[in-house]
């Protein structure tokens, strides 16, 4: 049984989503990373090396991050319909959307709120704005990133969009608006967000 | 015929070790990232929408991102033997080293540069010292990131402990050094470093 490792009120929201779209069976193992002190599953230390969640453990295979996990599961379980294929022409869009938020909205994101910035040029995340610009250029035709079809990218960046709401780091924009929308309509998502208010 | 975007002096090096790595035929393209005035190769917005290096177009498939054009020449050929296969207890982590040079080493990076150190906990990347210490665990037993073979991981994280070192941050650690030598022997790398100097 895939074993997803999460804690509440983390970017774990990500894998548990990704795993309520999936419709494959998991189980949820709580971590409390806020606690290094409490005893973990001891599967938990060869998925994540840094003590992060989400992490995962399928069987023999450990990984965390949710890109990662994204990245792992939409290949693994293809019958879950959330990546192209790998001879599909939407292949590089997928891929490009999936390292988005690790590469690009996270350190953009770390920037504005610490107040820094760094070369725009020699880094790979570039600046804040051209960061969102290219995000309502990736979902102005929608319905989702890749067009006609809900993939893991879409958890990805749409998790991403809701987390910039949050911190009240979105600027206005009715296109990330509508799109964050799309995502809190699906079922999986409220899932998620079930189990999170639960917890 | 695949084409490469790239620019001398960027970390687009990575994309062209990769490529030297496959074997396979590809077109090199300069992009001056440091001119935004230069007339484009026309495909490249269509892969890089943030206009940086490296990109990549292979036909209709375009993307941008060192380690989403890994992701996707190793899954798309896998003749050149860069990548487990996707039911290959590996693939996790594969995968995990994949993501982890854009989403914890990059940040990290920018942050030791700038003399900022975000939340530990709530960032993606921890902090220096632990993205360090992680990637020293993950090469020490070595020759590579995942035992006996080589694949496209070892590019993502090989150019990163050689940037670290160009750039002064690495720490005295012999584990590094040794990965770091073991790369840089590789034709492969020394042939994408002679394209750097004779370009």
């Amino acid at each position: 049984m895939i074993k997803l490792y999460w804690c509440p009120q983390t970017r774990a929201i990500r894998a548990l989503w990704l795993m309520e779209e999936t419709g494959l069976a998991y189980e949820r193992v709580l971590i409390d990373i806020r606690d290094p002190d409490k005893p973990r599953d001891p599967d938990f230390a060869k998925a994540s090396p840094m003590g992060k969640v989400p992490a995962l453990s399928d069987g023999a295979v450990h990984l965390a991050d949710s890109a990662a996990i994204g990245l792992y599961i939409a290949d693994r379980y293809p019958q879950t319909g959330l990546a192209p294929a790998v001879d599909d022409p939407k292949r590089g869009d997928y891929l490009y959307w999936m390292v988005y938020t690790p590469g690009v909205i996270e350190p953009a994101m770390g920037e504005k709120i610490s107040g820094t910035a760094a070369n725009k040029v020699s880094h790979g995340w570039g600046d804040f704005d051209t960061m969102i610009n290219v995000m309502e250029n990736g979902v102005k035709n929608g319905p989702w990133l890749l067009g006609d079809t809900f993939t893991a990218a879409d958890v990805m960046i749409g998790s991403s969009v809701l987390f910039l709401k949050r911190f009240g780091l979105l600027p206005e924009s009715d296109i990330l608006d509508t799109y964050a929308e799309r995502c809190l309509a699906r079922p999986a998502l409220q899932k998620a967000m079930e189990f999170e208010a639960g917890s």
